[in-house]
């Protein structure tokens, strides 16, 4: 049976994610990070999920991606915006996805696990440079000489299944594998109960998600909010 | 006047790096990891060498490999070697340089440095596989994948001066830029004084370096050891 490290946010994408690595027979060893993100309840929702059979071990590695700053979410002199803007937002944290590939690598090495599986998702990356597919791609090219197994001839594979999908289309699949939305949380602002704001770039993304498969959306928000 | 980032590990190499840097005219901004290594002199070394002009600030990182295990390095159950061995050797810490790479690509992008030197070596480099030029060019074409700088037609650099360089150019380079060798830490056992064993592999390696330039050995070593 094959390992495979996954990437585990606790937000909708990584768990889906994860339900497709089970799905496609995996043996999963979930990775979160902790790096002083505002939105903490992600992590105790990562815990939730990753409890499940063919998780064999779940790890969250605390890192000092704050103490370089540039980011709405870990610097909390930057306002996370609660409208959609041009460009690269303020959200975005410089190099996160490769610093976390790179753990990961590290990981998939230790467990010898020949797979790692992360939900970035270009369709919905608003601005973000590191969620693309080309990025993914040269990610692996430079693993795969990076590493131990990858000289030895036994190449490590970066899949990203949600990459080209629509909010809608990874609700739908992950509905389909039996995921609980309403253990994962999104928000950029969430409460310390996992409650999402409702107005922030990732919950707007989220809800129009479950508005355009026609579903019901599971999210706990912190109050009524007026999604017009 | 443009800015780098220099990973600066308080060994030899990088603080030959750093010389180059400077000399190279360019205002630098020091970067370090506490990754849990046994030889934490290092750290000592390295804050000593970024206090110079031109080192604009020198940021040490907390980062957590030694969780992931695998390594002599940072794992107190695997036994530091005395011998040199064939292939990657048990002091190859997993993904590694991936990971202060990517690091310092987010400092990069925070302080708006265009280029981030590093003190890899493919001569010595005993095994590890991420010390090889054909990985440091695919680490430069997926950071200007994964950045804002490298998507708006601003390409970051990855400098590794040393690459080719055998250990005894490089101790002659670095003192042909006056680098000081007695406050760097090479040792893989060094105590808490900054001493070096003088008989793993980094000691050899260093020692060599001085021997085939024809220079006396700087190194502070803990007891009289037999280089023989």
């Amino acid at each position: 049976m094959s390992r495979s490290v996954i990437l585990l946010s606790g937000g909708m994408d990584s768990a889906t994610v994860l339900a497709i690595a089970l799905a496609e027979g995996r043996e999963c060893y979930a990775l979160s990070f902790d790096y002083g993100q505002r939105h903490n309840a992600e992590l105790k929702a990562a815990e939730t999920i990753a409890r499940q059979p063919g998780v064999i071990e779940h790890r969250t590695i605390t890192i000092d991606i704050a103490q370089l700053g540039g980011s709405a979410l870990t610097d909390k002199e930057i306002a996370v915006p609660s409208q959609a803007s041009e460009g690269i937002p303020v959200t975005y944290v410089p190099a996160r996805n490769t610093i976390f590939l790179s753990y990961a690598l590290a990981y998939a090495e230790v467990v010898c696990a020949d797979t790692i599986y992360t939900g970035v998702n270009a369709v919905d990356y608003s601005g973000y440079p590191d969620c693309r597919p080309a990025y993914i791609a040269a990610f692996q090219d430079m693993a795969n000489l990076a590493t131990k197994r990858g000289i030895e001839g036994n190449p490590i594979k970066i899949r990203s299944p949600l990459i080209e999908l629509s909010k809608q289309q990874i609700v739908e699949r992950g509905l389909a594998l039996g995921v609980d939305y309403a253990a994962t949380v999104s928000c950029y602002s969430a409460n310390a109960a996992g409650q999402a704001c409702g107005v922030c770039d990732a919950c707007r993304l989220r809800r129009a998600g479950f508005d355009a498969a026609g579903l019901g959306d599971p999210t706990r928000y912190a109050s009524k909010v007026d999604h017009g």
